[in-house]
This record gives C-alpha cells, structure tokens and sequence, in this order.
C-alpha cells in the first residue's frame, strides 16, 4: 500500500462517500460533496459528539447563521487579523500561499518573518504551481474570511463566519439567562464554518467550507481547576507533547490527567478533562491510539487570546500529522472584546456564601447650600461629587466643561463598612473545537485495509461499527422460493428499530459480501434454504469473515448490541 | 390571546427558543439565532423528516457545500432570473419591495405587472417605512443570490445556494451510479439555503438564512404513475384546493389520493404521495389540521419548470396562509439545463424487457472508389454520408464549409430491422422541499396556549412529545434525606437511554412545574418519600396535569413509548 490517500480517495469517490463538488462545471479546490455514505459517516460521527457533549456533560447546542455582521468580527479580531501572507508567481499568475512557498524551497520560520524579508527570500523559491524559480515578488496580507453584502445596495457588509465559536460568545448574555445566572455552563455548536484558503491542495484536509462542532465552556476563573465531573478522567492516561519536550526533541510523555495538572503540564482541570475526553471520542470514532497524540502549543504558536492550547493531532500516510482538535484555554478575551467593541456588559454576578464586609467612602453633599448656591448645575454637581476624591480643602468636578470647586464644608465625607454579597466576574471560555471534515478523513485512511478472501484480494474499510454508514447488509441466497421476501421482511424490521440496513440480492453472494466489505459494512445477514426450516440466518462479521447462525428475532437486539459495542462478535454463539 | 405572535415570541426569546441575532450590535433582519431549546426543537424536527425520507422512503441524504461556482446557477437560472422587483423611497431612502408596496396600497397583481406599469402605480402608494407617499419612482430588479468570491483576486464569483436542490442535481451522474444505474432513486438534503431579501420584516417566516429539507425524486417519466408504495395512501384523505375550485372561489374537495389521481386533480401517483406523506408528516409534529390546507398552484404561478404544484399553508394568526412546504413536478428541466450548459448527458440507460425490433437505415459507402476519387476528403465524406438523406439521384454531403455532390452509385442504402436493448431517459424529478424553519413557527404557534391551574393563569406550549426539547423533567420534592439524590440518578439512567431529562430543584414544586409546562415539557416525575419506601415516583401529565405512581424500574420504557406516542398517558395504571 504504496500510497493509502490515493486508493481510498477512488473508493471515496466511486462508492458514494466524498465526491468532488459540481465535478461537471470543473471541480472548485476547497470545496467537497459528502456522497450517501460520506454523508451518513459523517451525521454519525456528529452525533457521537452530540452524545458527548450534549448529552453527557449536558451543555445545550445552538444555532446561529453563518452569516454575521462586520461588527461581530471587528470585536473578534478577524477584519484587522485573519489574513494568510500571499504572493504571486510572475510567470503564471497563481496566488500562493507565501509561507507555504518559502518552506518548499527551505526557508525556516517563514511565517513569523516580517513581509520584507520573506519577500526577499521568496524570490529563489521556485512556484508551487508551474515550477519557475519567482524572482522579485511581492508580499501581502489576504484576509480569509468570505465577504458578502446584506440587503441591496451594499447597505451592510457581511462575512461568513470563520468559526461558529463567535455566536456562542455575542449569545453570552442569553445564554447566562437560560442557564439561571448560574458557572459554570456550555453552549456548543455543530455548523460551517469558511476559509477563503488562497490555494487549497489538500483535498478534505484544507477545505474552504468545513463543518466545525465546538464547545464554548464558561467557567468562573477561580474554578477552572474544579472540573465537577474532573473524577471520570483524574486516572486516564495518555502520551502528552509538551512544548518543553518539544523544544527539547523529547519524546512525549505518559501521565494521567491528575499528574497532569498537579505537575503544571496542562493548565487547569477544565483544559484537561477535554483533552482526555477528545482523546477517548477520537479512539471510539475509530482512530488508532498509535497514530493520535496531543501536542501543546509553543508559547510563539500560542494564539494572543489563549493561556494553554493543546492540538490533537492525527498521522495520515499523505499529510504527517494533521491538527484535527484544538483545545484552548480563552480565558475572558472573547467577552472582553465583544464587551468592548458592543457596550454590553458581559459578566456574571458571582454570589458570595457569605456577605462580606467592604470598606466604601460615601460623599453626602449638603443639598440645600448646594441647590441654592449653583441652583441649575447643582443635580450635576451631587452626580460627579460622588465620583470625586476629594481633598481637605474642598473637591474638583466638571460640569459641561467646566471646571468648579466645591469647598470642603459643603459636603461630608463618610467612611463605612458595607455588606457585600457578590461580585461582577467575566467567565474564561475553555474551548475544545473539533474539525469535523478531518475526523472523517483520518476516519476514511484509517479504516482502509486489503486482505485475502476466497484467495483473492479484498479491500475492507475497518470502520468501527459505530460510524459504518450501513450497519448491516440482508441477502436472500437465491431471489426465489420466498427467500427475498423473507429478506426483505428483515430488512424492514431493522429500519423500524432505526437499524439502518440495505437489502441485496443482485450477483452472487461472494460478491456481495465484498461489495459491503468495501463500504465498512460490519455485519451481513444471508437468509438460506435453513432459514425456511428454523427461522434462523447466518450472521457474518466483515472482520473476521466468520459466520454464526442466529434466531431472526434475536436480530434486532444483536446487531443493535454489535453496534454500539455492548458485546462482541466473538461473543455470539 | 388577542396576538399570539407577541406573546409566542416573547416565551421563545425568554426561555431560549429563538433569538434575535447578534443583538448587542443592533440584530440584522432575516436572521435568527435558535436558542438551546429550539434548536434542539428543530433537530428533532429534522429527525422526523430523516425518519420519512431516509429510513423509510430509504433515500440517502447527501451533503454539499453551501457556495458553489457561478455556472451552477447559470444553468438552474438564478443569476438571470432570480430577483425580486425593488424600487428606494425618495423620502426615506430604504429600499422596498416593490410588489409588497403596489399590495400595501391596493394595487393587484403587482407581482405580474410590467416594471414600468408598476413604477407608475407606485407613484401613490406609501412607503412601507416612512409611510410617506412616494411620488415618482424607479422599479428595478435586485438578484435575491449572496454574492461572494472564491480565492484571492476575484478569481471565481461564487453564490450561497438558493435552494439545496441544485446540488443533488449537479451530482445526478454520480447519485445514478451509486444506485446501480436504476430508477427511481432519491437523493436528499437538509441544509442552509440563502435569499437576500430587500426588507424583511416577518420574523422566522421570511429569513435571508433559513434551512431546507428538500427530496429530489428521479423517476422514468412514463412511471410517474407507478409509485412502488402507492398503496400505503391511497386511501389517505384530505382537502385540496385545486386551482379551478380557487378561479370559482370555492371550498377544498376533500378527495382519497387514489381519487385525486383518477380525477386528474393531482397530476401524478408520485406528486400525489408526496403530498399525503407531507400532511401526514405535518400533523405528526403538531400542525392542527383544521389550519392546514394543500392548495395547488394557478397556472399563472407556477414555476416555468413545473408541470403541477401544490404548497402545504399553515395557517398563522400574525401571518395568514403561509407556503411551509412546496411539492413541484420539475420534470425534466433542471437535469436537461445542467446537461446543456455543461456538455455533460445527464441521462439513465433503461433496459427493456424484451429487446424491441426497430427499423434502420444504413448508409454503406464505396469505399474504394470513394478513396480514390476524394482522396484527403474520403474520410470526411464517409462520415458524412451516414447522417446524410440520399435522394434517388445521389446525396448531398458538406465537407469543411464546401458542398459536395456524391452520386448514387458510390454508396448503397441499406434498410434493416436492428435489435435495439434500450434507451437513454431524462429522468424527470418529483421534489417535496420542505421549510424547516416555518415549520419551527408553525409548530410554537399553534402549540402556545393559556389556561388555569391552581387559580392562577398558566402559560403552556402543548408541543407533541415527538417535537419537546425537554421529554421529561424530574423533580425531588425537597433537596434533602436522599430525594435528590434518588432524582438525580433517575435523570442519570433517563439520560443513558437517550431520553433528554432536565432535573430541576429550584422553589416550589409549583413553580417548577409552571416552568416546565411553558417550554412544553410533556412529562414530569417527582420523587417524593413514598419513592423512599416502595421504590415509585409520580409521573405527570402536562396537558390534563393528572398524575399516576409508577415504578421507577418502569420509568425509561414508559417515557419512550409515551415519546414516540405507541401509548397514552390516558393509558397508563
């Protein structure tokens, strides 16, 4: 198996999972169809991190447009800062990503460079595309998020959104009241997201339109090392890239999440009972814990907003390892900036268990010298007077510009101790942010497998039974003496329990296990002579190619049990 | 309840249905936010549709990207004809639609009125803004398409899709080989669609963003009385408002869909089980039918595409009859106009039964007389002369722009019977294409309701169970000796088996359950100190509020079964 990602891209295509998008216009870079199979894998693997984060850790999905207003990405930075360094080979005319350039012709560090120099660099580079050697080029920032206008004449501009994690954040406020003004609490969300990529030539790895499924978790910042639930993952263990080994061309190393955060490797409980859930949802979708690792940012990695990042990176045979989950802490940026740039305050009162005493100074002006002596200035004077500091000569405001100075004896200056029973706190967002595309694609070359059967070769997507998009194929033996219309039955009782089973009866068996060995099918049900006798079928496992022979009204419980990994195969007798 | 839709939108922005979008910028129209609770309300509504089309009708469900390339709606007609009539209030400067303002003043058909005709009508209609009135206008046309680029410089103009059916369309090739080359198939999609509305003010029922569930059905045009399932409606009835009983203004005939076939009112098996399907589909989710009704398209209005089309209206308090789901027979013109604009057949082989005799007429060249005598030409002359029409006195042939006469006696005509095993078929394309979003509308507005409970007025959504966010809400009477712990395992064990379980022991039981019943909730259990002793809770019905003692061991099955409706509350002892 020379080369995996060829093969299973001709399977992809040919059988239905992933197919070029309006391949007879000219495909367009960037841009893929989920085929009948791709799309099923993927909606299956969507909802195992449904059962994960919305059911399990119980924080509600959302749903916002992936269109959104300039504003919201003023806030976020992505107008001034989301913009990948491009340049333009002379001879052809192709834009290209000048980082990714430079490193083809050996330049180190090309993305951190200042645009001069890469640009001095660049002109040995040969093109990406036709092969010339550049020569004198230029550098320039190229935004990446797809522009649009809203409404007719240009009124509003618009962008579509470049993750969905921005809608969870302009929610905040919302979603505090739902969630009864209560920390920590999650809000996620399973949608596109764009990047007008300038050269995409990745295939599913670097997508101009890519579904993300992320989870913003809200969280007071003295608690983020109080993960409710942090027990489930306290004992499990993982190999972990820190940046220290990495700077150090260390291995990485093997610590549970407990040693984890006590040693300071991950920030917090929070970050690290993510990292260990990710690492557990990725083995379950059926990546090989040999080919997974997680791997901490470098601190010049690090994006401006985020504390501690780690990625989880999955090793494809075409592309090396590939980040396929990031895992950030945010901290209060997001809510700070949207804050900001909004006017709206984006924090939660934090009820103290006890009152606590504070001490306050309170100025109380003498309202009635005052009112007579600056009659019409004076309801503003009482305004600033109680934001002023006043000294013992007296105390300075401003009133429509002017500047006025009040004497000491009209007005008093009290110092007290008050009850306060909480405080204003702006949460820190802890984010795990999955790319959904990449799973599916590390899902696809994983799975991809030849063998020998009947003394032939046999290709077989080792899918795991949960993401198969069809869990269980039903043959008739032979299209006469009622066999298929028993088939047929089978099949129509497995949809009814939400099985999701295909009928077949065309060629000859042999070929049809192979034609459902191709697509990942995990099990296949052959109605036979016997079947007529007994109402039993045989039941073959894609894997092991081995057969039992079980009750037809045992199917339903058993294929459901293979399915979701309650018993085994081998277990069947 | 004098205007529901105040107060629906009101319940749904406060317990988290739906949100205003981005609201701390100042919320865009045409785009909502779907808060926790509707969007897990859509999702199941969603799944319902997935339950219709892809398990039972066994349609698979593809996904394609939301930008495609310019000649995809080239072809379909979007970049020419896809625009609504606009003109600018001179007073004000908003843009308006126009129709909507020749309405707003009294003016019918404004919507088939000529451009100038209309401009003139305008003249003395008010703006729908201002409200002043607008005096001379312009009427102009404004493409509804999101307009974007793909990659740095222009390169490639790119459309947010105005409808999911085109992709299923581009991709009919691949769709055909996945089903072996065999009609029918189906092919489905559920994903964003985007219009870029001049002003719109309709909340959730006219949005720039909205989501689409839309079926493509490819059938043999002679088969489109065939539907394989037919039987399974063809004694469903319902009232149909054909377009000759709205031209004489009269009531909808209620007609079997056998009938409705017979009688021509509904122009095929296939349209005709779409449309039962769908009414079936709608009552599920919790559209009443006496405010639902299937009225088919005068023949004014129908698409240019479509040879009969019916829309399901629900019919809304603030709204009137609103188009929620439109089922069209586009025959073959969508598949014709992407084979013509991309040089690609888009054409099914079908087999006969039996190969048919056909005549031919074959025309066999003297080859070596024509070779000697046209030399280079030759060849050009024998291709030629097979589509050539000979006379008696030779046959006409024109070879690189010059005429050429070729005498009768150099070739032979040939007239032969020729076995022919079948033919190339457009298919022509059925399409149920379903609005998700009016159909969220639909379902809060006909599910709020008002009545009394403990002499006090109680706010409850009577959402079916198959369409609640929440399934069930479990109670502890007191958060003390254990009762919530015993709860909180229920909401544990609830949640295993996939039921979405809110716990809840905030205040009184009272109250507690008033918040339950305004988000719809269709079960409550409490658990209470008999629970403490005989190991039962109470479980409550939100409709009639009756309450019975049941098993807590029984609790999952009986919650399922009450969900998806296989038992009554009414039923249980």
């Amino acid at each position: 198996m020379s080369d995996v990602f060829e093969k299973v891209m001709e399977l992809a295509k040919r059988r239905g999972f992933v197919w070029p998008t309006s391949e007879c216009y000219g495909a367009v870079a960037g841009f893929i169809d989920y085929g009948p199979l791709g799309a099923m894998m993927k909606r299956r693997v969507e909802n195992i991190w449904r059962e994960y984060y919305v059911i399990r850790e119980g924080y509600y999905e959302i749903e916002c447009p992936t269109i959104a207003q300039e504003a919201v990405f003023i806030a976020s930075g992505h107008v001034a800062g989301f913009a990948d360094k491009m340049c333009q080979c002379p001879h052809c005319r192709e834009y290209l990503r000048a980082d990714h350039v430079a490193e083809g012709g050996g330049i180190k560090n090309a993305s951190t460079m200042p645009d001069e120099e890469l640009a001095t660099a660049l002109a040995g580079c040969a093109c990406l595309a036709c092969g010339e050697v550049l020569g004198p080029v230029e550098v320039f920032q190229f935004n990446l998020m797809f522009r649009t206008s809203i409404g007719p004449g240009s009124q509003r501009t618009g962008y579509l959104r470049p993750e969905t994690a921005q809608g969870m954040f302009v929610d905040f406020t919302r979603l505090l009241r739902f969630y009864r003004d209560k920390l920590p609490f999650g809000a996620v969300q399973i949608g596109k997201a764009y990047r007008n990529e300038i050269s995409p030539r990745q295939g599913m790895i670097r997508l101009r339109e890519f579904t993300q499924a992320e989870a913003e978790i809200f969280v007071h910042p003295a608690e983020k090392n109080r993960h409710p639930r942090f027990s489930r993952y306290a004992d499990y263990k993982m190999p972990l890239l820190t940046y220290i080994r990495q700077q150090k061309c260390e291995e990485a190393v093997t610590l549970s999440m407990r040693e984890a955060v006590d040693k300071g490797v991950i920030a917090n409980e929070y970050l690290a009972y993510y990292v260990a859930l990710t690492h557990e949802m990725l083995v379950t979708i059926g990546i090989k814990p040999e080919r997974l690792r997680f791997r901490q940012h470098l601190p010049d990695e690090r994006a401006h907003y985020a504390t501690d990042c780690w990625d989880a990176e999955v090793l494809s045979d075409r592309f090396g390892w590939v980040e396929t989950v990031g895992l950030a802490d945010r901290t209060d940026y997001d809510l700070n900036a949207h804050a900001k740039e909004s006017g709206t305050p984006m924090t939660a009162y934090i009820q103290y268990d006890e009152p606590r005493k504070v001490p306050r100074r309170r100025i109380i002006p003498n309202m009635s010298v005052l009112g007579k002596q600056y009659r019409m200035k004076a309801k503003a004077i009482f305004a600033e007077l109680a934001a002023a500091t006043p000294t013992k000569d007296g105390a300075e405001v401003e009133v429509d510009g002017e500047k006025i100075h009040i004497p000491a004896d009209l007005f008093e200056v009290r110092d007290e101790i008050v009850d306060v029973r909480g405080e204003d706190i702006v949460p820190h967002v802890v984010e795990p942010s999955y790319g959904i595309d990449r799973m599916c694609y590390a899902i696809l070359e994983q799975a991809y497998d030849e063998d020998e059967a009947d003394g032939e070769t046999r290709t077989v997507m080792r899918f795991s039974p949960k993401v198969a998009p069809v869990q269980v194929a039903v043959f008739p033996l032979m299209t006469r003496d009622g066999l298929d219309e028993i088939a047929d039955g089978i099949t129509r009782t497995l949809h009814k329990k939400g099985i999701l089973a295909e009928y077949d009866d065309s060629g000859a068996i042999g070929r049809r296990y192979r034609r459902q060995d191709e697509i990942g099918t995990p099990f296949a049900v052959t109605v036979d002579y016997d079947t007529k006798e007994n109402n039993t079928v045989t039941l073959r496992d894609r894997d092991s190619m081995k057969q039992v022979r079980i009750a037809i009204d045992r199917l339903p419980d058993t294929i459901s049990a293979l399915v979701d990994g309650s018993i085994t195969f081998a277990e069947l007798k």
